[in-house]
């Protein structure tokens, strides 16, 4: 692209550094920042440099927060003998929304991914390992993503973690509510065929 | 959704106030940036900041620019007879890109929209009228959306220009190239058909 102004390209080619964002999205966000007020735009400048700055994640399950510990791990509502082990943040919001689940969690901050250069120790799998040997956790559940990466993590902690006394699951695979047989993939639709459940357990919890 | 930090929701919501940029997505934004180093964080923010501050529209076109008259006012090269019209900095950098004009533009920063409460009073068309009366202008080419505010600001603009000793055109309308006339609306084939051109001119500039 051309650019009239060097300002201007400098901005764009910052927005267009974020994931998913093209240089023409790029130029149609920086160019609606432009025309906002002055305050606007520090305000959205800051937000960031604020958080950035003050960011700190809970020293027991890693989550973002704005305390030591967040808010799950100290509520006192919540089953603590049950940790749920997620890739990131975002998996913990996506599953409070669900409102189907009461324990703790454990943030890897990633997956095992030898292609990518990330191993068990740029995760916190040793943190999961100690947190598991020092309080009474009675269930591991593991909520990672259903790829490579996921199910090559999932194997490493198993193997980490098999020696405890603990129970440990994986989130249940099959077809989606919504989703059309037609359209399954061969592996999911062959899973849930095996794996298959009685009828009176198909719509109850 | 259910944020574990205000920092971090603040920020989403920053993000998300940007066009076409939903709460999922900013956060994704976010938590990419968040994994960033300090200082990318910083060039990112001041790179915004620093174009805010410091961005300046030419006096003549009014196009973004890093000086008091643009590169293409003050270009030599440049055919200082032709003006295109246009809605704002994006079309300008599209319209450099095709490379077949070689005229000067005005920005007119947006189009007038009753609907939106933007009328002429908010656009460069004063700028505009007092520029083709002070220069010698032989045409005046409106290179605006071929929607209901383009028209409306094509026919205002015209009624203000008419009197002048200037040639007015439009872009011409019709299938774009790679159009299957299958998927045209039935206005664009319409109007294609009725503005016709011969046979000699259909592959010729």
């Amino acid at each position: 692209m051309n650019f009239s102004s060097k300002l201007l390209e400098n901005a764009v080619n910052e927005f267009g550094r974020l994931p998913g964002i093209g240089q023409k999205t790029a130029l149609r966000l920086v160019l609606h920042l432009l025309n906002q007020d002055q305050s606007t735009v520090e305000k959205f400048s800051d937000s960031l440099l604020i958080l950035k700055k003050n960011i700190r994640f809970c020293k027991s399950c890693h989550n973002i927060s704005d305390h030591d510990i967040c808010e799950i791990c100290t509520s006192l509502k919540r089953d603590k003998s049950l940790i749920c082990v997620v890739e990131d943040s975002r998996d913990i919001m996506a599953i409070e929304n669900t409102h189907q689940y009461n324990g703790l969690y454990h943030v890897l901050n990633g997956l095992i991914s030898p292609m990518d250069g990330v191993g068990p120790s740029d995760l916190t799998v040793d943190q999961l390992v100690s947190r598991v040997k020092d309080t009474t956790v009675n269930e591991i559940i593991f909520a990672l993503s259903a790829t490579m990466e996921g199910d090559t993590t999932i194997f490493y902690l198993h193997k980490r973690l098999k020696d405890e006394p603990l129970k440990i699951s994986t989130l249940a695979r099959g077809i989606a509510f919504g989703g059309e047989i037609e359209y399954a993939d061969e592996l999911t639709l062959g899973r849930s065929i095996t794996t298959r459940v009685p009828y009176e357990n198909t719509f109850t919890k």
